[in-house]
């Protein structure tokens, strides 16, 4: 990872960012490695078609089960092309959000603990998918994205020559771009319900 | 991908899905291959510390630019012990959701081309971080997923030995598990906003 030069002294939030509580984070899993393990779930239920929903309870880290103060329940649909109702964002859709609110939060946090002020960041996501692939109709065809674009516009205190600095935070930094990017191995298995 | 058994003869919907406009679906990608491209799209916009938000409007697919009826606004947060406010699901959690979502819809596609009748699909879906790699205190230790389990209770009207084939179906044909599993190009660049 490249250093990227402190814009300014980090105080104990920057960008929003208790930069304080960072720090203290990475201090605390220094003597204690276990608290830096996460364990993230969803419980998923099939509604009909293309329409199921995810309920995202609770989650696991710092040798402590934990809960989100309420639950979220993420919905997921098809557009009518696709034979769905169309009233929710498609699964490859929520794909893409995942990377973009990684990449965003992974590079502002990051940023962050270097003091480097960040005044807007606005980015655009797309992908590009061969339903051949899906419909079994060219072996020669991946089902996924082909390939991913992003681009970032921000409004920060850099020269232009290390907005492009910036955004490497994020993607060297991403759990979501690193998981995608180099991929992850995924057990699924069965019983019946 | 194995044959999973026909438990019964399709007829224009199954499942929820229209498999009558399935079946039309591939045969008008066969007499135009260009109808298969689709290109998905996110604008994500950050609104301080681990809180962004990705709107989702349009999309190009079967060479059209197409639009949903009505955008979908998608919102990211990190719980208190990562540095949020936990307003909203986090950038892995939506990850686990694409996942979910997309190989629920695939297999309940790919079984009701087969004329499987489904009447009950569950998941659930966790996923082992480790913040030695997003804290940069350990190179050895990736960013990302170490390794995700999905587990699917499904009641279908199949022989036992056939569930793990269903949920095989989905897996052979998800987009997102496809992306996920073995990668993704993703290019990042940056201007001043």
């Amino acid at each position: 990872m490249k250093k990227v030069a402190t814009a300014q002294k980090p105080s104990s939030t920057v960008n929003g960012v208790a930069v304080d509580e960072l720090f203290s984070t990475i201090h605390a899993v220094k003597s204690m490695p276990s608290i830096a393990k996460f364990r993230f779930r969803v419980r998923n239920q099939w509604l009909t078609g293309s329409r199921n929903c995810s309920d995202i309870a609770t989650f696991t880290g710092a040798d402590q089960e934990l809960a989100h103060p309420r639950p979220f329940r993420l919905e997921a649909d098809e557009p009518a092309i696709l034979l769905g109702k169309d009233l929710a964002a498609n699964p490859v859709e929520y794909l893409l959000h995942a990377l973009a609110s990684c990449l965003t939060t992974s590079m502002v946090y990051h940023a962050s603990a270097r003091g480097i002020e960040i005044k807007q960041v606005e980015s655009s996501f797309e992908g590009d998918l061969d339903l051949h692939g899906f419909l079994d109709l060219n072996p020669l065809v991946r089902k996924g994205y082909r390939s991913i674009r992003a681009h970032f516009q921000i409004n920060a205190n850099v020269p232009d020559d290390q907005l492009q600095e910036i955004v490497e935070l994020g993607a060297g930094h991403s759990p979501v771009f690193d998981s995608l990017t180099n991929g992850v191995p995924v057990r699924v298995t069965a019983e019946r319900g």
